[in-house]
């Protein structure tokens, strides 16, 4: 907190509420077992959307993520995905890089189950529609179960 | 977030945060196994307390809230109540709508346990006392195990 | 909300806001697996940290928190603490007390694994390199299993 150039100190509240409430909307979407509209809503059009860490899709763009997510809600049942340890590590006034903790639960439609305990990494961009993700990608604290 | 009337970012930060706070007034009344007075203390007079989509409680007004937590509190040895992912969904100066993730758990007297996956759903209006809740509501994101 | 001397909107937002990152920086910390020293950093030099409640160490001092983290690092292989229901309880301008809930789970390098239910509680002040934490102890809401 106190080492370093970046205090989260120095953010102003409104783009901090503001990145945060993006990640929040993206688990909201994920969560809402088919709006891909809204998924694709909270990352710019040339995003970066690398979840390889956890044996997912590495895609780039709109067109590339719609087509994940349409396969994971034709897969899928059931989502909660739990948004904690919010914290931005990055910040340059008009871009910013922020880590969330996630539980992330599914349930497929052929019974199997999953829960993943890990972390959210996003770049956002401040755009005219609001700040919008860049990037995103996650890591795993805990072995998948 | 870019679409629609409506934008968090509209909604003063300390009416936000005092919503939010609200909720978690709710979550920590619920887990304290007894204060049933600082349950009531988050809700208004007449409120409509509804989790019918749980299979509880569809009441009205602090005389059956009351009722309906002294049996939770009579039957039940734990409670923890997770809150995440909060968000305002509607806000009118001095009525707001409001949705919490929640992860709930409970423990019971006769050795049951119950964990919810769910979403918690907050009609407030801004009163002499503070946010209060005018009806309260849940629904589950993953089946209930 | 309504009772009492204290209000949580009498906070100044910078300063909850300065207390939640405290105690997400300490989870995360010591979810790093490693980095001590990002613990130590929340916490003033003299800092009790008590966790006797869950049958560990009842501590005080930099040192003695360094020890007993460099056990708990040699010990486990993954750990995952999910801070949520963040609530500043006491609040003086230069002291505050504040509470968490968490869900700390961990692995052993033996293979064990526990996950805890329980809640922080942080007693703070500010100091020229921003708010650390006096005080840290914790309590259970859920038998640990």
């Amino acid at each position: 907190m106190s080492k370093g150039a970046f205090e989260m100190g120095d953010i102003p509240v409104a783009d901090r509420l503001a990145i945060n409430d993006l990640v929040i909307a993206y688990a909201t979407a994920v969560d809402s077992m088919g709006d891909v509209d809204a998924i694709l809503d909270i990352f710019t059009k040339e995003a970066e959307f690398d979840l390889s860490s956890v044996g997912m899709a590495c895609i780039t763009g709109h067109a590339a993520i719609r087509l994940f997510y349409e396969g994971v809600f034709a897969a899928n049942s059931h989502h909660a995905h739990y948004i904690s340890n919010f914290a931005v590590t990055a910040y340059a006034g008009h871009t910013a890089s922020a880590r969330a903790y996630v539980i992330g639960m599914g349930r497929g439609k052929d019974g199997s189950a999953i829960t993943v305990h890990g972390r959210y990494y996003f770049d956002v961009s401040r755009t005219k529609h609001g700040w919008k993700a860049t990037r995103y990608s996650m890591d795993t604290m805990l072995p998948i179960g």
